[in-house]
């Protein structure tokens, strides 16, 4: 059984499956936390995001989030802006974020392509304002799994209402391979068993939902020390429960390698080509195959 | 449902369990590849031995391997001297570890306390000849998954052969609690499905059989480039999938990085206590309790 979550730019199509290599989308284009990209995307300078869509990019990231959450913004504008102009730079899909339904419409409005959009929740109001729209532009979406009571720290009723979604999904005309759960993971300083529980969770919502799945990986490590090293050993642990895709940096070096080496491991990287030509001792001197970059010496002949 | 494996020493208990953290064999003393360990074993020399014990319980192995295996040399006689020396410096139990009969036997006669054996096969010589052993001296073994008929590489025959390792071992007293199941792991870069093949096969080996398992963890990585890091995410995606401990080396910071990260996943580091030992941030001029190193400079008072 696979299942497979196409995505799509007008020149390439990206999928997130069972039976694919792990999906990195690029979380840098968002600008909580963040105040310079904040004020830049306030005047419509986009200088940042579009350093940061190619880092990314050029970094390995297979989808790019845009989020343009700038508080006492024009954010509809803002997103749509953002998205053209990454659309402009790069041939990766999109997913569009944004917890306001204006902006999610806007982004999708200008989107070429198939985006992913990020995200519905189980609250009836998103479920009602936001699955239209992921209808109307053919879209695939990622469901949180949480409701009005918040965020269960119940397994169980995290399950549930991931279920609940993909259902009202199927009834708004959404077929499942296009829903993305996201289970939520906590922050491990905060609750030990937060690994424990979304590793569980990824693999009922895989073996029993039969969805692709998804979380904000760099989430887990909130408030410890050495929090990349975690936020890659959660990554690699989390694609070994099932997990397809999550929202990450791949501007960091342990996250891309816990990507790299969970697709090895989970027999995904056939012949190890992509651990291969990501490790590759440089030798000096040597011309370097496939790396795009060629070493400004060449041995004589 | 848990199972626990303890071994001793004179002054220490160590269990290898479900409920317990990731249990650390050191596998440095070990002259395979060693030249000089080899030589220095020939003569009766324990420099090295003495300095890699040592190392190996600072860098936090719980269990320490010990292999004389220096070809024409008087390995029983070596791995005794080993194994009494390591005992005189040390308190952690140890695993004894020869391929050759008389040498098991002549560690088990010196040791102090409930060793681990290493290794029987399913192959009937092995069967019959180290499990008397075993069960006369109350140690526990680890089972080598593979029989006459060589490593299958077929998961379901692996299985096959642990289990009927296990019955054997009851047949001759020894609980199946004191069976750790080594499932083998293959080199990824020679096959690709072999660490989906030991997930799954570490899966079962915990639910379906309920014992403890262990493996030689770098194995993974022979041949390819940037091993340590592949076969820290291999540990920590196993220890993911169940295993409870592994032959490896704690001198390599991947490894124990990936030790400690998949014990606070798994829900085994309470408070991330020992994460956070290990990845304090080291401040300047302060000093750093309970890492048993003292900054040269002290706050002035």
């Amino acid at each position: 059984m696979t299942v497979r979550t196409v995505l799509s730019s007008p020149t390439k199509e990206v999928a997130i499956g069972f039976d694919q290599p792990f999906c990195v989308i690029g979380e840098r284009i968002n600008p909580t936390g963040r105040k310079k990209l904040a004020a830049e995307m306030k005047e419509h300078d986009y200088t940042t995001v579009q350093a940061d869509a190619l880092a990314q990019v050029a970094a390995g990231a297979h989808v790019l989030d845009v989020n343009a959450g700038v508080p006492l913004a024009d954010e509809p504008k803002i997103l749509a802006e953002c998205i053209q102009l990454v659309q402009s730079l790069t041939d990766v899909p999109i997913s569009i974020d944004s917890s306001i339904i204006d902006a999610l419409e806007a982004g999708l409005a200008v989107y070429q392509g198939k985006p992913l959009v990020n995200s519905v929740t189980g609250e009836d109001e998103s479920l009602e304002r936001v699955l239209p729209l992921v209808k109307k532009y053919g879209a695939a979406v990622v469901a949180i799994s949480n409701d009005e009571t918040g965020i269960s720290t119940d397994p169980d009723v995290r399950y549930a209402v991931a279920k609940k979604i993909v259902e009202r999904a199927q009834d708004h005309g959404i077929p499942k391979e296009d829903v993305v759960v996201d289970p939520l993971v906590m922050p491990i300083g905060a609750m030990n068993d937060a690994g424990k529980q979304v590793f569980a969770l990824l693999r009922r919502l895989r073996e029993e939902l039969q969805v692709n799945t998804t979380c904000g990986a760099s989430n887990v490590g909130f408030g410890i020390p050495n929090r990349q090293l975690m936020t890659g050993h959660f990554i690699a642990m989390a694609a070994g429960h099932g997990m397809t895709s999550a929202i990450m940096s791949p501007l960091h070096k342990e996250q891309m390698d816990a990507v790299r080496a969970a697709n090895v491991l989970n027999g995904l990287d056939p012949d190890c080509a992509e651990w291969l030509r990501a490790n590759r001792p440089v030798v000096e001197g040597e011309e370097v195959a496939g790396r795009g970059r060629r070493s400004g010496r060449r041995r004589r002949g």
